[in-house]
């Protein structure tokens, strides 16, 4: 739901492929009838620029409001809002609302600017650069900080109400960065999978792919062995043309293959391998597409069981894309999440390198290119990325100077190598949630839940007990 | 010298004045062919706008370095460059070159955007607000932090130099600013007569003419009472043909004062003993205008001993603009400091609103209206002021997350009324210096300097060896 994230490590890796299925996205602004239930839907103008001067355009930021168990003087509940739909954010987090009875809190989901109904300039949101240029992450924050503010001024019973942000992957990210830009509207925040760590020079490329081989590890120990050998089946198939007319009969494939397209179906099975990985959680759910339990393993068990390599590789793959079994074909050019702006922020000021070197971890080797993300990003978008200036910005690993911030992290989520794995303070606390995939602990709470996450979550709520005390003790 | 930022307080209250005044200011970029003595020009090229994509531009930053007392690994003490041409600051501010050889210290100034050379347009960089919309404090930051990043990557020696951030008046605020907002790049600041407070609704917009008043009321306990009576007499004067003559050579004015010139006569002189609070140094300076020792003291002699109110205050006003004798006559459209750029600054995010009621205070009652306000510096710039903007950005009173800063304020200093005068915690260090005007420790040492500042100046390097000691001792 959430997490097209995922692309971005082809993005950097294949850019031509990348490049087509970017440029058959959709960029419509839907505009949703009704509240989500529940939920009252709000608006709050803000900046399109909140930093200069030379734009002073104003628009809607949409946010959600519940204020169900909200006493006066509650603490808020924010969710800071990442790269889609705000409503989906809601139905993906269930902790918010979980806790919210026990705190009296207001529950806010604030909708990222460029998503879901919160476009600067509508329909001509995605247009060129002059239209898209003010989708990034500061530009967010700032959203947020201004939301923050207007809510402890207008909101009835909410002039003193201490803010806790939440968020899970880049909404993770975002919630960490709040408190260390704004910590005097956040008394802390809990950033779970926040892959703050994940930049150019502070985490090695191969780190995504080593946690994501290791998943797969962990569910069949001969699992990642199988997929690893399946490249060069899969490139000998490729070289002639009963080769590829078996291919696509194995894949099911909507449209034959040629020797072009692949480079294509290897990125798509190497983003296929990373999202299982991500999205490896222990209960039936449908967070990008429907998937049974525990799809891992799922997975694996279709990989090792099979005696032919391929053939195990692709029936995992039609458990992914046919779980449901209403799915007449797989379509290699479809992108696994349809999102463009994210797309966009992975092309400016998100430079997430992945990479892969084929020894180490089970994929292709796919080094890091730089120059050659940079020119599709040109071609595409008519930017060019900025690759270091999120660790000037976010302060790199040297985050010792924040406080009040909680780190939660997956170990199956391949995200996790670039997030913030041990306590650097006592008020820098990392949490590590075993047999977790990425951001559990925000999900709906569910029996199959493992120990580690149940345990969190009670950590989790008494830190932010702790925290919401000493913001009240300091009167602040 | 660094402070034109008197005349924001007028700008917030005589517009139609301060418009006329605005828009004879010059804004040309002059190129100094040499060098400052002990400094080496160099220039880092950074982006026009850092937080958002829409515009690809960059230009060249100036900064100034002294490395002769460098050593390798050793600290560097960083200017952040306020508004002005940096070499200004290099004269302006001693304490650097005076603590770089105990720290073994590289010096760096650098220039805040659209100041000195530093233009992004060039010629053209005061044209618009499509041009000059990018001046806000938080893209100067930006660019500091860019400029630190690379120091430390290219300077010799400086790899792991831990970086000490220093500053006064609206450039001490850039430098509590830059710790808040980007520790990981800055170990601590030293932030002098800093007015991080002084915006709307967090700081009482009389209290600046309180400090100024009170200041007077230590030269001479009779000197605010004769000021403050000055108001009337001039009033009933500006009534008469014959009263404006009287004003006209009383003040030796360049020009004869009709009606319509009045409340331009009364800001030109609300203004200069705001000013002559500003400045009341112990030793002879030229630091706005060449003054003698203890100006305020001299002018307040000279309001007192006279016999006649308004030949005291118009010899008082001589004293500012004659002291060297040189001056034919007086210009009260001449705006006290000529650069545009605050203005502008003033027009839209440093919104830093002075009042006085003429009731505790010396001047005559100017309320703050923002409306007004807004309307000239629309009319002047086509830009509306964003009040709360700062606030927002900056923290307001609530700093207590920051840490490593030390504020510094002199007790004569009118802006001391927007400043950190209590210690907020043992790294958020407040230090009040008592005789001592407008960032007064940063000046270059002088046998006449009080002992409140000889104090402050040891603590200040005791506490930045500390910190760097502690820096170093967390190996970051």
């Amino acid at each position: 739901m959430d997490d097209q994230r995922v692309l971005l490590a082809m993005l950097a890796n294949r850019l031509l492929f990348v490049y087509v299925v970017l440029s058959q996205g959709s960029c419509s602004v839907s505009v949703s009838a009704t509240d989500v239930p529940g939920y009252k839907t709000r608006y709050v103008e803000v900046q399109v620029d909140h930093f200069s001067f030379a734009n002073p355009d104003t628009f809607l930021l949409r946010y959600l409001v519940n204020d169900t168990y909200f006493k006066d003087g509650g603490p808020i509940f924010f969710y800071t809002g990442n790269e889609g739909d705000i409503e989906g954010f809601v139905k993906n987090t269930g902790l918010l609302m979980e806790m919210a009875p026990r705190f009296g809190a207001m529950v806010i989901f604030a909708e990222h600017r460029y998503y879901g109904q919160s476009m600067p300039y509508g329909e001509e949101s995605f247009k060129d650069p002059a239209h898209l240029g003010y989708l990034t992450s500061t530009q967010a924050l700032a959203d947020f900080a201004v939301l923050i503010t207007r809510l402890r001024k207008t909101a009835s019973g909410a002039a003193n109400s201490p803010v806790f942000a939440f968020g899970g992957s880049y909404g993770g990210m975002l919630a960490a960065w709040i408190r260390m830009k704004y910590p005097h509207l956040v008394a802390g925040s809990l950033a779970s999978a926040a892959s703050i760590f994940q930049y150019p020079g502070i985490t090695d490329c191969e780190a995504y792919s080593h946690v994501a081989t290791r998943t797969f590890q962990r569910s069949a120990a001969g699992c990642p062995g199988r997929i690893r050998s399946s490249w060069d089946i899969i490139d000998d198939l490729g070289k002639t043309g009963a080769g590829l007319q078996n291919l696509t009969s194995m894949f099911r494939l909507c449209e034959r293959l040629t020797a072009d397209d692949m480079p294509a179906l290897v990125d798509w099975l190497v983003n296929l391998w990373m999202i299982y990985a991500l999205i490896d959680y222990p209960y039936p759910a449908n967070f990008l597409t429907p998937l049974p339990a525990w799809p891992v393993k799922e997975a694996c068990h279709l990989i090792v069981s099979n005696e032919d390599v391929l053939s195990g590789v692709a029936a995992a793959a039609k458990l992914y894309f046919n779980y449901t079994g209403q799915t007449a074909c797989l379509d290699i050019s479809k992108p696994y999440y349809g999102g463009l702006a994210w797309q966009y922020q992975a092309c400016t000021e998100q430079i997430e390198p992945i990479c892969s070197d084929g020894v180490n971890d089970m994929f292709p080797a796919i080094p890091w290119d730089l120059s050659a993300f940079s020119e599709a990003c040109y071609e595409r978008w008519k930017v060019r990325p900025r690759p270091h200036w999120a660790v000037t910005e976010y302060w790199g690993r040297n985050i010792s100077a924040a406080s009040n911030i909680i780190f939660s992290n997956g170990d199956l989520d391949p995200w996790s190598a670039g997030c913030v794995l041990k306590s650097l303070s006592d008020s820098l606390v990392a949490i590590v949630m075993e047999d977790a995939a990425h951001h559990l602990d925000l999900r709906p709470s569910n029996p199959a839940d493992p120990p580690s996450v149940i345990k969190a979550r009670a950590q989790e709520a008494d830190i932010i007990e702790k925290w919401i005390q000493e913001y009240r003790a300091a009167g602040l």
